[in-house]
C-alpha cells in the first residue's frame, strides 16, 4: 500500500472475514456480480465520456480484465457445484452513487473517485480473503484479484486527477473517503464483497 | 457459412460497403460502440438468468472476447488519430428488441435468438469490410472479428436451442429472420455497423 494514492477511511468491520468465509459460496456469488458490475461501470464511463481518448483506452483494458475475473469466478463456482443466484442488489454502491454531483466536471470527478473507492474496498476485502482462505489455489487467485483491483484503484485515481486542481482534488477525495467509511460502518456485515 | 445454423433473411444493401469504407472513421467509431454494447448485453443476460450455469459460463467468456474487441478498436482509432464520439443510438437493435416477448421462456428465447441475429449481421458486415479494406493489417483484423462474431452467433443459437422443442424453435427463428431482414431493409444505409 506504500505507493497507494490514498487510504480508506476505515478498515472493514472485524467480523466480516469470518462471516464471508463462513458462507464462501454466497460471498463468491456476490463477487461474480461485483465483477460483472465493474465491467458495466467501466463501459458506461466510455459511453459517457467517449471524447477522452486516454479514458477510453484505459477503461476498455480495465473492462477486459474485469470480464476475465467474471469468467474465472464463474469457472470456480461451477467447479464447486455452486449455481449463481440473482444479484441481491448493492446498497453500498447505490449509496455511494447517490453522492455523485450533477454538472461537469464535478460529475466525472465524482464517478471516477467513487470508482477508485469501490476498487480500494474490493482490493482490501479480496486481500483479507486471500490471507485467510485455507485452499492454496483459491487463496492465490484472490491475492491476484486483490492486486488487480489495487491497480484499478490507482487507474481511476489517475483518470480523476487532471480534471481539477490538486487542492480541489484532495478536498473532494477526502469527502469521498469519509462518505465511503460512513456507508461501510452503517451497512450490515454479510457474506458478500460489498 | 456451411456449418451455420441459419442464414440471414437478406444480404446487406449493396450500397453499404462503399458508404462504410467512404467514412471508415465513422464506421469504426460505431463499431466500438457496438462491441461495447455486445459486452453489456452478454452481462445483462448473466444478470437475468444467473441460474443457467452453462449460459453464465459461455456468456462470461463471450463478454471477455467482446471486451478485447472494444480494446482493439480503441487502439486502432487512437493510432488513426480518431477521437471517439457519442454513441448515435442504434435503431436496428432497438427495433429488434421491441419484438422480444414477455413471459418465460418466450422472453429468454427471443433475447437469445435476437442476439444470434445481431451477431450474424455483424459477422456479415465485418466480413464485407475485411474483403474490401485496402490496408492488409486492418483487413486481417476485421476478418478475425468476423470469424469471432460467427462463433458468437452459433453460441447464442446453441443457448436458445434447449428452451423449446425443435419445431417451435425453427418457427420462431424464421420469424426473427424475417423481422431482422425487414428492419435492415427499412433502415437508412449509413457508415455504421448497424
Amino acid at each position: 500500500m506504500g505507493m497507494a494514492s490514498f487510504a480508506l477511511g476505515c478498515p472493514t468491520p472485524a467480523g466480516w472475514l469470518a462471516i464471508a468465509l463462513g458462507d464462501l459460496d454466497a460471498t463468491m456469488r456476490d463477487h461474480l456480480h461485483c465483477e460483472r458490475k465493474a465491467v458495466a461501470s467501466a463501459l458506461s464511463l466510455i459511453h459517457q465520456y467517449p471524447e477522452r481518448t486516454e479514458l477510453v483506452r484505459a477503461l476498455s483494458r480495465l473492462a477486459h480484465e474485469e470480464s476475465r475475473h467474471v469468467m474465472q469466478v464463474a469457472t470456480r463456482l461451477r467447479r464447486r457445484g455452486v449455481v449463481l443466484t440473482p444479484d441481491r442488489g448493492d446498497l453500498y454502491a447505490q449509496r455511494l452513487r447517490q453522492r455523485v454531483r450533477k454538472g461537469e466536471p464535478a460529475r466525472q470527478l465524482d464517478l471516477l473517485l467513487c470508482a477508485a473507492l469501490i476498487e480500494a474496498r474490493s482490493a482490501e476485502r479480496l486481500g483479507l480473503l486471500a490471507g485467510a482462505l485455507p485452499e492454496p489455489a483459491l487463496a492465490t487467485f484472490y491475492a491476484e484479484l486483490a492486486a488487480s483491483e489495487e491497480g484499478h484503484r490507482e487507474l481511476f485515481f489517475a483518470l480523476a486527477r487532471p480534471l481539477v486542481d490538486e487542492p480541489s482534488l484532495r478536498m473532494r477525495l477526502d469527502e469521498w473517503i469519509s462518505t465511503e467509511a460512513a456507508i461501510v460502518r452503517a451497512l450490515p456485515v454479510e457474506a458478500r464483497i460489498h
